[in-house]
């Protein structure tokens, strides 16, 4: 009997991450996903992302808490800055300095205590927000230092950390994510939800979302809020 | 008048840590000090860290809170894992699975934030406990991934990530930190301190910090509990 392959899995509670786990079930790894209450403040995807975890019959999801509102510097982490609903040129200010690879780095020590050698997470650098930690050689490198920085990579195994999203687009990953099965439904990707969970639709988040679901021709099921329905 | 250099040094209370601030301090750097309260079982070296910053004259003290016992996998994170009293062979069970890559991705966030672009930390490749994230193929693998990590990097700053300490002995770091007015006497470097702070003396941090001052031939201040004087 071959051995059964574990995988930690980022799980955000939005759309990427929601299509991620599905690819990784779909690959035959058994899945640990893992959140992060980081003081966003879009704190009602981390509900999205039990209900979505839970939907994909994964049962070991670790939430670990971390305030990155300590080190603010973006309007995710900072109350006091707005969030731009309208594109901007460059990197923008929902920016969170170092957010993946703190996460990963996280992700990263707890797969090693589970023996888990690969690491999925959803990030996407073609219809995506800018993020420079949303890049393939940014994704190549912390694989590197994965395996320079572990018991476990030092012994020889091979940490592998897949972004099975970063070379589609977001309709692309939308059928894929539909194929497998994934209720979007559940998932929030708003960065300035209210507080029953309703999108806001202006912000790149819903904007890139929204378009989403337009190029792929499938009906978008978001919830927005009553002020933001499109003209 | 040149541009004030600023820094972010990694303090944990320990002896390499406060010997790390004190040589990016002579270096003429304006240094911010982050330390980490991680669930470490050693949470005393917290308040020892407070001493050393205050005493360095360090204003901006940032201290993040996360729960690595939430990962387990140590025994300095897991209190069901004993802090072994003797040297053993390989990389010992106080390793603690990814730390010093989560505490540089947090240093790098709020680095970013403040426009601080070297980063201090205490790592030392000689006379340690064997750990991965304590050797110079992974200081340098950390340093590229944060220039690829953030938008600073992106825009054409460069992250310079300082292990100043790497390649000393002990008993160097600690002439060096003499030299430079240290007084280790705030520090607490011991993985299993009881109440009080006093120290085991015997795990591995206990050992090399007292074979240190002894091939440094200067006077240990550590204060040992009662029952492990040397013999």
């Amino acid at each position: 009997m071959s051995q059964e392959k574990k995988a930690v899995v980022l799980v955000s509670g939005g759309l990427d991450s929601a299509t991620t786990l599905a690819i990784a079930q779909q690959a035959g790894y058994h899945c640990h996903a893992i959140s992060f209450d980081y003081g966003q403040r879009h704190r009602c995807e981390l509900e999205a992302a039990q209900h979505v975890v839970r939907r994909a019959r994964v049962n070991i999801h670790k939430r670990v808490v971390l305030n990155l509102n300590e080190i603010g510097g973006s309007a995710l982490t900072d109350e006091s800055i707005d969030v731009p609903k309208h594109g901007s040129a460059g990197i923008p200010i929902t920016y969170v300095p170092a957010r993946n690879t703190v996460f990963l780095a996280l992700a990263l020590g707890w797969a090693e205590v589970l023996g888990a050698y690969d690491i999925f997470i959803g990030v996407n650098a073609v219809d995506y927000s800018g993020y420079p930690d949303c890049r393939p050689e940014f994704i190549r490198a912390f694989e590197r230092l994965a395996n320079l920085a572990t018991r476990a990579g030092v012994e020889g195994q091979h940490f592998a950390v897949h972004a099975p999203l970063i070379h589609l687009t977001k309709a692309q990953i939308i059928q894929r994510g539909i194929d497998l099965g994934v209720d979007y439904g559940l998932t929030i990707s708003c960065y300035d939800p209210d507080a029953s969970g309703a999108a806001c639709g202006e912000c790149d988040a819903c904007r890139l979302r929204r378009e989403g679901f337009l190029a792929a021709g499938i009906p978008d099921p978001t919830i927005y809020q009553a002020s933001s329905l499109p003209k």
